[in-house]
């Protein structure tokens, strides 16, 4: 479904050769897989590419084309590194936008402008004036962050960006003055320029447990700006959110399968704020195209919250609305793949983790309702925060170093090399230690060997008259040894003297 | 009172040697305190049994007995640590009872399984369901926690556990829909066995500053659920909380004072959200097992909130319903003995925490009922955190290491310890020093005469010709010593060649 | 206008010469910043003192008198160092007077006794009784951290006090019973000997990122007090505060202009919760003695409250009240020149954190009344503190490590001194490379005319028989450097031996 509508905001982008298959929202395969591990072993992705392995020895030119078709791929998906050099020496407002759509994409950890082409693309389909907001927020984030100096490699990445487009979304979306308000553009670009301030203060005490700092800024600027002005305000009103006060009728013969159905990309399209299922499809796509296993996660994540709903017994209309679904279709993604390296046990805690984060989704929207807040991205942040906090026994569940953490495909390929690298040590360890054992042994023998050599020469040292021989052995063996010397001193004044003193 | 009721629950597993003395709610005399510091020298606790002593020495048979006793009454008081590693040979659902027992005692930071099962015992006596929903809130804790492979040490403590108890008991109180809705233990499994990664998650932010999760995981997952469904809810209704809007009507002359006296039991009784006094007796019995000082900062506790309540007008129905008690009961038993080493300045600093934690509560208590929420425990944890970040230019006021912290009795003699370990190194290091300087004296002298002779030696080395006697003295002093064997070459050189070129 | 008035309180501290002039408003001139850079070369305060420096040539009497003026100036403006250390030695009653003098002023960041009695002199002009209270606040809050054996260097700067003050003189403002009700000093006595224990609490928290705890002790206790009580209390009930429920009458034509620039003081007053404009003035005055800095940056920050009223649609009554500026009076000072050192950006800094700071004291504010409390100085403390844990690329926004921080005046000296001496490391630092380099270059020429020597010599030793000559200089060359003397041992033997076997 989602799959035929994509190709009209991302057609100019991708090289002919991409077949439609790509846009299909299957879980991930291996053809996908494969370009973004190129820098793996074969051994570890063998049981991967089993049926591809198959195919490929009996077709030899299939197999060149698909490794021409797969180094295309690899062109645009992942973080798209090699265009992020190719921009490095561009023109700078080229290499601003790099990053505008770098961040748009960032919302859900995706490091890649092409995705973020597409999310725009989405965000137009939804409402020009949102798409027109989110853009001007991600602009005003990202210069404010130069302004600011802040670190130029996670300004490159859109780590800046991702809360201004929240931010200017959110304050689009709420605003009870509707579309094309243009004083609200103040106070967007205002609490923008603030999100590089909030973050860096934020990222100073998360980076003491080396968290990242999620959405946080754009959950506190944009309940700031809400609460601030709130529902009764001549300039910047609000959309009145008040708590439930009254038992919700739910009549479980009422419930609407196809609705359901379709708030799991709504439930995706909500991370931006956005209702619309077409622009929850564009979304799938455009992650799909960066990262397959957070694609997957995503929609996961996005039919957990889907099923919390049901069992907490939400009114259906805050189901369909995907109000359920997206801050488990961001915890998902970050647990699984993202901050923690893809594991069976890593992808049940992400499952554990999007059941929590839909509980805490409801209470915390309850708590907020009180102040006419709606839940913004809380739930996923303090949810996320918490399982990247749990700390356990197990090597299965392994936490990425905040600075290693980029997509889960690469992410698993640290972790592999990692593991590998670990068996190595240990191997060449035990190795050497019994390479140590054996020259130890030879050592002694020699040692033994030159004893005996000694004290025979000793003994006829007693008998003989002394020769130069003997002393030029004695010389060769001491000589390089540094606390020989004084006893060698000795040695050596006797043998010019008495050689009877010798003790 | 509680101590005829008692007897009923724990009567099977006290050996019957032990007097009915021991069940009373008498402040913590030396007979129970001594067998807990049997490692103590008897030096540091002679002002305590000082009236003992004076018997002891009547009747050495009377002595014998006593001792006797004491050693019995160590076996299951403390925290059982003989128990315990009996324990750990047996087979695994027995463990698992003891970590499940000791989890629900910990609640009071009581670290024995007997106290557990009174502790049970009162619970049922409370209520069946809210008993059960306790017990599969502790036993699935505890199960989660070793899926998580947390710290075995920590399991087998119970410090997964009584959050847990909590959850359940606490879940079970608060449901609308009364006792024996069988539903409700599928949200109690779930949040029960959220317990070890939320606990797991704050330490990971706690043990930066060396504290204790305490009962936050249980005050964040209770609240979790009730604020999430609430109190308009179709499957899990809340109880109605709301918040005050009118001045309650309180006449002095209305005051019970039978109420008011029982309002002690009942607000410890209120830790495990019961409201029967006999239940209240039950825990302070089981307190009184384990260690005595606890009992009675318990006691203690409860008797300030009381005082708390009538100070700042609180209405009669709440004081009496031990609203106000249960809070100080744990921030005056943390503060008193538990994680301060128990002195004078401790125990006022105890009792200072206990008003301060029952303002918090009845703050807490306001602002939570905006939200629909019970106070919970919050006012317990807030406390007893600020007053251990604390820190003073006094060692009177000595905050034990995280690690060593098991229960006020072991607590102080640690502490006994340290101190006397700490004068001991003192007069050592003075000792040392002294000897130091005589012995610099000694070699002084000594390196004196040397001098003496070696100036005398070469005085004679001017005057007469060089013999053999004199160049040994030069060997067997200079030789040993490495930096001078340079010299010593010169020396030989010069022996063998021109006496007068000696410098 | 407030110049007028202030003389009635100080009068009797200031030395006859003091001119009236001493006591307007005006921006901080040169006249009252020399005396605080005293230590400062005059190179880098030479673009200050220009207009000053044309005057001085003129004349020499002007310059001695001018002289002698500056140094009666610095006896009692910045942190009064020397009547400080006079006190030391005085009566200890004294010495406390001092110290709650100073912990009054302390609430702006000011260390002055002079500066608290004026402060005190503004509290009794607006109300007798909130200034009774919030002297016992002070008095009792400093007690109490003497009993808690805090840092004396701490409570002798007053910073044990300020929240005191604040705790005492807010409880009094907020309580409903009006003045004199005597038994509000029993809570306030209990609240003002929790702040050192909250503040001790906090510190250990937030020392992990040097940061200062601000008012938080402060707005902690008093929300504490206020929400257990609340408004419906029999004993101690609080004023009514609720939240706004429908669209505030803004009309633009009533806005009044003499009361929107009388607002500006009134924002200063407010910081102690006074809304006498002569008070405002008043405590203008009491900084502009301290620091002329801190001054400009209070008054700065108060108009930046009124203007960001102003643009968020706030009622007019509550920007004339001075509810909009005193959180932004607090937030400029702590940022221009307080914790960072003042450069033009941190200028830039402090007005936007004013600004951002006013943005969150409405956010607050409607939050809070949701439980009726005020906003208190919660939103300044969270905008310091975000911009505090700021990390920027710039070398220009410099943050004082904590213990440096004194006043901006003296900050910048130290700022300034920090950049001379890195700039002299630099210079020395390319200074002794260059001397290493030609040191290496001096000393290899030498080695080499050694070398050469040394094989001259030893040609000659082919040649020539062995004299005692050659021997001497070896020594003297090999002796000192221990590495040689084995080679020089193997020399030695071989010089008495065969020449032929020297390799």
């Amino acid at each position: 479904m989602p799959g035929q509508h994509c190709t009209k905001g991302i057609q100019k982008n991708i090289n002919s050769s991409t077949p439609a298959a790509l846009f299909t929202t299957s879980p991930p395969t291996a053809v996908e897989l494969q370009p973004l591990m190129a820098q793996l072993d074969l051994s570890s992705s063998k049981d991967k590419s089993q049926e591809d392995g198959k195919k490929d020895v009996k077709n030899p030119n299939l197999q060149k084309a698909k490794n021409c078709f797969l180094k295309g791929v690899s062109y645009f998906s992942g973080d798209m590194e090699v265009f992020g050099k190719l921009m490095e020496k561009q023109f700078f407002l080229l290499q601003l936008l790099d990053w505008v759509l770098r961040g748009a994409a960032q919302v859900m950890f995706v490091n890649n402008p092409l995705s973020g082409l597409i999310i725009f693309a989405g965000l137009i389909l939804q409402n020009y004036w949102w798409a027109l907001n989110g853009f001007v927020g991600t602009l005003f984030a990202t210069i404010s962050a130069l302004i600011l100096q802040q670190s130029r490699g996670a300004i490159a990445a859109g780590l800046y960006g991702y809360n201004g487009i929240l931010v200017g979304l959110l304050m689009a979306v709420f605003s009870k003055e509707g579309d094309w308000y243009w004083w609200l553009l103040l106070p967007n670009i205002f609490m923008s320029m603030m999100c590089p301030i909030v973050s860096s203060a934020l990222a100073s005490i998360n980076s003491r447990w080396d968290l990242p700092v999620f959405t946080l800024p754009f959950n506190i600027l944009v309940c700031l700006h809400m609460v601030a002005t709130g529902h009764y305000n001549n300039h910047f009103p609000q959309v009145l959110i008040q708590p439930r006060s009254e038992l919700p009728n739910i009549t479980w013969a009422e419930i609407d399968l196809a609705k359901l159905f379709m708030s799991v990309p709504v439930g995706i399209g909500q991370v931006y704020g956005c209702d619309n299922p077409w622009t929850g499809g564009i979304f799938i796509i455009s992650l799909f195209i960066s990262s397959p296993i957070t694609c997957a996660h995503a929609v996961l994540g996005s039919a957990v919250g889907m099923v919390s709903g049901l069992a907490l017994a939400a009114p259906f209309g805050d189901i369909y609305f995907g109000l359920w679904g997206y801050n488990c279709v961001l915890a998902c993604i970050a647990i699984g793949g993202m901050f923690y390296a893809l594991t069976w046990q890593v992808h049940l805690l992400a499952i554990t983790c999007a059941f929590f984060c839909a509980y805490l989704g409801s209470a915390i929207a309850n708590i907020m309702s009180t102040f006419g807040l709606p839940a913004c991205t809380w739930p996923f942040c303090l949810s996320a925060l918490t399982f990247l906090l749990l700390t356990t026994g197990t090597n299965r569940i392994f936490k990425l170093p905040l600075a290693k953490v980029t997509y889960p495909e690469k992410n698993l390929v640290y972790f592999w090399k990692m593991k590998k690298q670990e068996k190595n040590e240990k191997a060449e360890k035990e190795k050497s230690e019994r390479e140590e054992k054996q020259r130890a042994i030879v050592d002694e023998v020699i040692l033994n060997e030159k004893e005996q050599l000694r004290l025979e020469l000793e003994k006829e040292e007693g008998s003989e008259a002394l020769d130069g021989e003997i002393y030029e052995l004695r010389v060769e063996d001491g000589a390089p040894s540094e606390e020989h010397h004084a006893a060698e001193g000795k040695q050596i004044k006797h043998t010019n003297g008495d050689p009877a003193d010798y003790v």
